[in-house]
């Protein structure tokens, strides 16, 4: 249930990662009489979530069967999403236990910051220790990926707007983040939003807050139920 | 030397404006046997300033011979450039009188923040008052267009990126921004952001400092050369 954008010839093309090893998405669809965009927002917007999910299960057999797939070592993985439409909404200061470690009573209400499209990179691309800054740091975020519009949403229905899970890494310009009063500055320079590497269909995920186990062990050192 | 994005039947079309009138720069391209993109983004992107300046200046011409025109009381415009390819990027506390009117020390650097594609809507298109909030503010601004990539650019050179110059309402939940700790919530909600009516190019602006003069007026009472 794992999707990703990589480097085709010349240009971009999606797969299904099943272990170690990478299906092209086209060929599973072409067996399956049905075709499919070449890139992770067309996918998102044109093609229903029953028909993706059955291609996604199927890249297993496919694999099994020896039928074509490459060895990931082989594979330039590009961020899922290599420029989002528009920019990535962040909420910090996400961990109860982490606000209080920083000195900061934990919020009563999220703080939402964001970073520009222009941040995205590829999972292994270089980030830019730009001239601007001299004190670079990161953190590990769950990214969201969201899968259709909407406005007001109940928080009953908020899993029914999600299409999966991905990772980002959010770089800061601790120096800039607080010079310029506001966070944005210090968070939106080009390369400050490694992505990926890929993502994790929503159908795999039955209780998202287990995603943030990883998180909280390495880097927090909170658990699950802690997230604001 | 007036650039605008309307309405046209079934889609959008550019056109220029000539006093209280607008002409279609298809047509104008027509007749000098060029052809243009009919959006902005892609206009900005693919014609050469000399090429685009000439059928800007052409337009005069047109209106006088009694060419095809259409008066503006019966064009709907639209924002100029509907979508930006990403979020709209503002510099906040930007006069120093209006940052010492609310109290604060002006600003040494920059504070940044920034407003989603989504906010963008037409200039008299209506703002929706949502629900999360009780307290609109507007606040007029001069929004510049950057017509071209660039990256850590030497502040001589900064007009070069410029294509040119428009207007924004930059609407705030004033209450969302105060609660929410950054700016980003209060400033970010879809319709903040009317934009235009049109760009004026900036081949017309010798001077663009000059364009703050209203807002000055009107808005925070200082002079040009208060600006940050």
């Amino acid at each position: 249930m794992r999707l990703a954008t990589y480097q085709a010839r010349r240009d971009t093309a999606l797969g299904v990662i099943v272990d170690d090893r990478l299906v092209d998405l086209r060929a599973l669809a072409r067996r399956r009489k049905t075709s499919v965009p070449d890139n992770m927002i067309e996918l998102i917007e044109a093609v229903p979530t029953t028909t993706l999910v059955r291609l996604l299960r199927e890249a297993a057999t496919w694999v099994k069967a020896g039928r074509t797939s490459v060895p990931l070592s082989r594979v330039k993985l590009l961020a899922p999403i290599p420029r989002p439409r528009k920019n990535i909404f962040c909420v910090g200061r996400n961990y109860a236990e982490h606000a209080r470690e920083s000195g900061a009573a934990p919020p009563e209400v999220p703080v939402y910051f964001t970073k520009p499209p222009t941040t995205v990179i590829g999972p292994l691309a270089p980030i830019l220790y730009h001239r601007a800054t001299q004190q670079l740091d990161y953190e590990v975020e769950l990214a969201v990926v969201i899968g259709k519009r909407g406005r007001d949403i109940p928080a009953a229905k908020a899993l029914d707007y999600v299409f999966g899970y991905t990772i980002m890494n959010d770089i800061t310009a601790r120096d800039l983040q607080r010079r310029h009063g506001q966070w944005f500055k210090g968070k939106a320079l080009d390369t400050f939003a490694p992505l990926g590497p890929w993502i994790v269909h929503r159908a795999a995920v039955p209780n998202p807050a287990e995603l943030l186990h990883v998180e909280d062990v390495v880097h927090c050192g909170a658990v699950d139920r802690d997230a604001v």
